[in-house]
């Protein structure tokens, strides 16, 4: 653990993103109309990492224009279907990736997303799959570069997971979960930025500064997996690795309009991941894909599974992966927790789903009521930090690296636990998980059917202005309850539908607050609306197939944008 | 909880049993032969449940000669066969109750392992199922009793799991299991001992004193499922519900020669049974069927998971019970875990299984060496009481109870832990799980054959004598990994073979102790010697599959006995 001013210590982040950067650009061997066009665009990167920078107003718009139409014709093709060109030798690994890294360089300058290349790494790698094309051409990712967020432990890189304290810690094994995913083809290009403490949803730190939204940079791009939200929001990688305890895959794949599954605890591997608080077993965080590609999503998710992980980390199950055969669904609708009800353009997107899927003979809609939420900020407030913080505060203490307001936030009020309050919060935990179980089932209809799948709003808004992404209880509900969420995109903000409630009398102080921050769609512009999809634990594979239903259904929602 | 001084509590325990036996004669309806012979029977039971009885010597020679064949024709028959007599009405569900109470009235006398009987609900069980016999026939455990450990919630019933302070603590409703069971068409017919704070190798408590072994009443019945380990052991119940986190399932099925199944956490419902420590998740306890026959076992895994628990019990997996199809299987035999050497019975048992299988076709066996064992205790001894047993120091702190010597035992040296210590130990845990996890996959032969079990002690010795049980490794090693196993009978104590070793050089302080334990076979004449059939998680299928073959080939231990 480092003990140098945090300042000093920002300098040394930003040249790790530098040097990879330059070693990046080596790779993607711009031209010189890219190379003109990237140095004039607009930063979203500061000086140094403690500095924020000027980024366009509409990343993705920038971006589109910057990337020539041979790296699009790469990067915007589903990657299943970039698949298969690979597999058929009708592109290289190489040539795949220098387009996206390419598109890397380019969003990671527009959004500051990337944490730090690996572009000696990714290039071995891809040259090796090149050269061994005939064995290992039948692989199912045979070529295909993937994003990791930073925490996610890359051999011979330091894993900081937002923390200035830690450049120092390097690390000689990879994660279980890149290993196998290594071992089927596919290999990192690029670690993407997480924020200080990994607990809020944005993504912001002295180790990289701020990571904006895709398409909108007054917006957050969610967190804590933002540099994982942003980049796969513009495209520019295939998919990527995140990880979720209160949200933190879900906030950052709904607010840039693109797909994220927080997996059911046990079927991936996620223990060797680092954070604080490592060795609290109260909560634990999950893994899982986010891509614009639901049909990317299911593939990692098979290829991962199929490899049987369990017979590598312990903590695992042995719950195959099995395609879902039902072809009727019984879906519930939640529109608010009644805590905090959501804002228009959210509310819309749940009348479109209804719309869309009401009168389907696959489906059945039921209302769904949420069930006593209320009592789950109460046991996450407590078991989130039952140290009191302790442990992340130590990563502060010698450096003087500032405690950011939304770090302050996360750990405004907790307690340092006794045993036995760890136990009692344990136990509500538990008695919770029972009820709710219980009440789920009791939405099984007469012939026996039991509830699929609730469809329920990810957050109160769209992606929030920074500093301002203040209630998890739409994603840390399914984390206390470990149900797995699956979010898929909707629509994006109207500035004419989605005008604000006039004469509206909030529930209580924090729907006050989320009702006048939608205070103008314009505010809002162009920010995607997502929905979470959510099932009873280990029905990963169900939330799949519905979501092909629902994208079938709804169509791309960026057809025409641009 | 009571705070009465705990000889009063002593003697209303003593009470409770009292009256479910008066009301158990009424069921089991003995006519004068029996009554004579159960008069005259010596008692394992003392005055009070602070005293302990004086019983025979060898019980389950008495059981026997007690019992009229009528009623042992019912109650020796294998529970599997006896369903089919169920099932086609050759027999009736209260005919088989009536028994099977007979039995363990007798069996309660002989060694003390009743904590009350069930005869008013158990007769209303017996009575509908024969009244809906048409509509009930089918269900797979159809007029079954079952025998359950005191701790296991049972409605209208108070639980202390061996405290006396808690026998107020009457709970209005049943276990998950339990229900599970009843809705198959089993029912709960008695409630077995358990000992004070259920961390012992054997079964002792103010609640009821002292159970002893089924074999010989010197020696223990094992702990804490002891009331289960002999009731099953003498045939007095057709299966019976224990619970296992160091050994509590296992040490009482080997010590009286019948078959227990540790499962793996995650598949039978467990989470709403009764301990100290309720809310401590860093180690937790695991539930499992305990019985003479195996295919009861096997039956009763089936049913209980057919039955979906997981849609029940939130803290399950849903890995399906799916009967092994492999039929060549590839076993360790681990001899001693290099820490404690296993006594001469022990050591005979390893050489029978080896010579019984080791020249089968469809067995491969193979020296597996234990890995870093020691690493074992050090953990377990922080994590089971992590609050330095201030839970329960509790339940004896109003009452006097005084601490009995396997308890001291068990929390000598226990530290009420910091939460950064709790989390450090959970790593230890953790790691130790990963580092064994590839140390056993390092077994797989060339062909990618991963070990499917390893054949071990499940404790030095056979059964000890009172209080000498101190070394629970050879069972707890797998609870902190998690591993399912299966423990089985192989032979019984022969004084001839079963020489102490001469000149043996102890390899330490422990090793010393259970060797000198073991001074002359006739200490622990007619003892049975089990073993422990142990695979990686969620291979419980597997255990049961190998142990069918190992039951083929060595045979019933006891015939020619009685």
């Amino acid at each position: 653990m480092l003990t140098e001013n945090y300042k000093e210590l920002a300098l040394k982040a930003e040249r790790v993103y530098e040097t990879s950067l330059e070693k990046a650009l080596k790779v993607a061997e711009f031209d010189s109309s890219l190379t003109e066009k990237y140095q004039a665009l607009p930063s979203a990167r500061g000086a140094s990492t403690s500095e924020y920078g000027s980024p366009a107003k509409h990343p993705f718009e920038v971006y589109l224009k910057t990337l020539p139409q041979s790296i699009l014709d790469i990067t915007e093709k589903d990657p299943v279907g970039l698949l298969e060109d690979l597999k058929t030798k009708k592109i290289s690994c190489v040539e795949v990736l220098k387009a996206y890294t390419a598109a890397a360089i380019v969003a990671s300058k527009l959004t500051n997303c990337v944490y730090e290349f690996l572009p000696d790494e990714a290039l071995e790698f891809a040259r090796g799959l090149d050269r061994d094309y005939e064995s290992k051409k039948g692989l199912p990712l045979y070529g295909l570069p993937f994003s990791i967020k930073e925490m996610v432990p890359f051999v011979g890189k330091a894993v900081t997971h937002g923390s200035l304290c830690y450049l120092d810690r390097v690390v000689d094994y990879n994660a279980d979960i890149v290993n196998i995913l290594i071992e089927n083809g596919a290999y990192p290009f690029v670690r993407t930025t997480n924020p200080q403490s990994l607990m809020m949803l944005e993504c912001v730190s002295y180790t990289h500064g701020r990571t904006v939204n895709t398409f909108n940079s007054d917006l957050t791009s969610g967190g804590s997996s933002g540099g994982e939200g942003t980049l796969n929001g513009l495209y520019a990688s295939p998919f990527g690795l995140g990880s979720d305890i209160g949200g933190s895959i879900r906030s950052p794949a709904a607010f840039n309009g693109i797909y994220g599954l927080r997996s059911t605890l046990g079927r991936l591997p996620t223990a060797d991941y680092f954070s604080c608080n490592i060795g609290s077993e109260s909560i634990l965080s999950v893994t899982g894909p986010l891509s614009r590609s639901l049909d990317t999503v299911n593939l990692v998710m098979k290829t991962v599974i199929d490899s049987k992980p369990w017979l590598v980390d312990p903590t695992l199950a042995p719950v195959e992966w099995k395609p879902e055969t039902k072809t009727k669904f019984r879906i519930g609708i939640m529109t608010s927790d009644n805590i905090v009800n959501p804002s228009p353009p959210i509310q819309r997107a749940l009348k479109i789903v209804h719309q869309k899927i009401g009168n389907l003979a696959n489906f059945e809609l039921v209302k769904f009521e949420p069930f006593e939420h209320e009592r789950t900020m109460p046991i996450l407030s407590k078991l989130y930090f039952e140290d009191g913080g302790r442990d992340f505060q130590s990563t502060v203490a010698e450096t003087g690296e500032p405690i950011l307001e939304q770090t302050s936030w996360a750990i405004d009020g907790v307690k340092d636990l006794d045993m036995h309050e760890q136990w009692e919060w344990n136990l509500a935990k538990q008695k919770y998980r029972k009820d709710y179980l219980k009440y789920w089932i009791g939405y099984t209809d007469k012939e026996g059917n039991v509830l699929d799948a609730v469809i329920a709003p990810v957050y109160p808004n769209v992606a929030p202005k920074h500093n301002k992404g203040k209630y998890w209880n739409y994603t840390c509900q399914w984390n206390l309850l470990d149900y797995p969420v699956l979010v898929f995109p909707v629509t994006i903000v109207d500035e004419k539908l989605d005008l604000p409630i006039k004469d509206y009398k909030p529930l209580n102080e924090m729907d006050e607050f989320h009702y006048k921050e939608y205070n103008d769609p314009k505010s809002f512009a162009k920010a995607p609306v997502n929905l979470s999809l959510i099932g009873l634990r280990n029905t990963d594979e169900k939330l799949i197939e519905i979501a092909k239903v629902l994208r079938e259904e709804i169509g791309d929602i960026f057809a025409g944008q641009d």
